[in-house]
């Protein structure tokens, strides 16, 4: 049986590690969709334009990869992409918690969907987009935590920043 | 493309939180293997034979599900099984660190394998197949945490148990 | 001898879970305080009259409950309630550690003060005001989480909070 | 209401933790059933005898405390000492999940049962009578995490020890 | 061979829980540098010469330590003060996991860079500045847990926020 | 001013996160002492002799590392070796718990000692020496996360296992 499984983010930017998820999840599933989730209340670093622009790049030419966004609840968002299944990342204790309250109550609104989580790998275990933000906007470097070109993208947002300061 | 996935344990017994994965997985893969992970170093309560006899019963005559064991490494049962799909429960930050470590030690011992993830149903949270003998053995009962024939075994477990003291 | 506990929280909104801690609550003490804590810094969804009737309603005509609200220190609040008992709920690792700082705290500003903590039942394990309103205000619906009348009061809100947009 | 709790433990040895605990708990409920738990699977240091009669000796001649011992269900238990409530001390996460699985356990076999946790004081946060065990048999001294008489005690059992090694 | 730590934070303002952790790092290495980190997006309670008088008095006429101030990354700051050790306190397990994914992202932007964690003495697990902000701006005390003249200074600083309101 | 730290462990075998370990701590004190804690109640795979000879060619011939044993109060021996700092590696919040209070502890029998913990290099997260050895005695090969040579020594070790079982 085919089956397509939707992998949700801010993806603010994409980093190596939610890469390593989509080649993973690729091993478990036919189809993934990575999905810009939209949230009104966030103020990202990029515009969902760049997002999408961004993951599209970063995962090349796969017809076996969807890049798409969605606003509202993910399980709406699964019923519309006509799927049950659900692609999470783990790295962390922290993480873990709120992940598991979020499988628990997604579930409940719509009894058929399932979260599967993945284990980032350890070599991205300290990368997440926050961390990323933070470094590059006090001046560090990411370069091979990030695509380059993302890591270019980054460089010129910190120094357009710096700018509106000045 | 049809999928398999192995779910590994001791399943000493199989309890209702197992087979609530069980059926989760089978909303995500096309076949499951069930199979009980043979440990010299342990003495279970239940024999081999008893333990795979009470999973076949519990899971009924289901196609997609194979009831098997193994010894030695679960990587190299998965070669043997064709699959690199491994299944794990996860219901609490306890189990989390150490199955991180475990899929990451998995994965290093064979590039292939994917470990996928996903939380025990919060009904099941606080059953475990320890919990269960723990409570049995000092005289409380696990009805409805445990198919009902498994709660038989388990009864007659625990008479045997209090007769050899005698 | 009777002893009174206070239970306190923002209670943005009432949820089941808040509800079953009561219940509980009530098997262990006489008297029961559900206060609401005003927090000048936070923006809560409800205003402080609109929970303490929707407190009101929920924990219906029952003389060993009394809602109310204060601001300040909880442990100023206890004196002037003439108790020092603190009731508080725990779900997950990440309260229990902000918890057992805040207990220890209280316990030094009033060395009489004594924080019980009960586990809430794990049908509300996932549930918190938190997690209510992002789900309400990503469009979808909390039926059975919280009281029916509570349920229609978010979606007024959420509606309310659509309309501004436009 | 004149209510009783029951709080159960191994208490080999009892600690200044455990006593801080009782001083506590006579805090919120009017009568407390200090209870060893009699668990045939373990090998204590201390007889049955013993624990009992350092329990007694620590917490004095106190009409509201009763010292006592059981065998079996927890919640069987409490029905024979005519109470639902169970107290129980809290100091790290490790604790936490291991309790909170016990509690929602306890509570299935018998809905009316209540386990309140409370949060052992900063100065014993390190305190448990594993740790004790291990520092006394590697030759440390645990004076004043202990009452005196039952430092005095651990020093004999182990010169008894070093004695029939050799 | 002579060794130089720096201790980052944002010391707003320094509690007897930092000091704890200075005298400490002192029986470790030679030098300390208390180095108030400016972060641009967060908006501290004390300003930043209010936060460096404050560690000056605090720590005293010491040749051993340094106090000073840096913006940008701290690996950078490591390399201007010619040293490559950082010292970090843990309390809880939250830190934990956040100081760890920092640890290792400070040895990738510098691999020379070495974190060394102390853990906070017993008595100050529960002090942080935020618990000592929210606790002196609801109006209670926080003696013994910072030094009297920054007790004093809070007291102020909650004087002038409430006659802002008013 | 020249500092000693001690390391100690079971180190049944040296792993590669024991080796990067000791690596990082000469970044921080002058001469490093790795201990092998004997500790009568475990029954080690490897005896202390082969233990020490294993470390002894891994840290090869290094001025600054010495390779000792111990049996009884880590605080002890560190008096003995006329130094105070402790040195201990963490890689999760299981370890973290136990290290924290073993960290008190010692703090308090001795109150001169200080611990300071370095975190595990991620490449090394999930490599423990029981992981290595639960690998090794399922068939499965460690190669890369020990040192070659005790590689070698774990085949015999399992190879002699299996043989005593026929």
């Amino acid at each position: 049986m085919e089956r397509t499984a939707v992998y949700p983010g801010s993806f603010d930017p994409i980093t190596n590690g939610h890469l390593d998820l989509i080649r993973r999840g690729l091993n478990v599933v036919d189809h993934l969709i990575v999905a810009v989730a939209i949230n009104p209340a966030k103020t990202p670093v990029f515009t969902l334009e760049e997002r999408l622009e961004m993951i599209r790049r970063a995962v090349g030419d796969n017809p076996r990869i969807t890049v798409d966004s969605f606003e509202g609840l993910v399980v709406d968002y699964l019923q519309r992409c006509n799927t049950h299944i659900l692609l999470r990342g783990l790295r962390a204790v922290l993480d873990f918690e709120y992940e598991y309250q979020m499988a628990l109550m997604n579930r409940r609104m719509d009894r058929k969907v399932e979260t599967i989580f993945m284990m980032t790998g350890y070599k991205w275990f300290y990368v997440s987009s926050r961390i990323i933000k933070e470094v590059v906007f006090s001046g560090g470097t990411v370069e091979g935590l990030v695509p380059d070109f993302v890591n270019q993208k980054l460089k010129v947002k910190y120094q357009q920043s710096r700018q509106k300061k000045i």
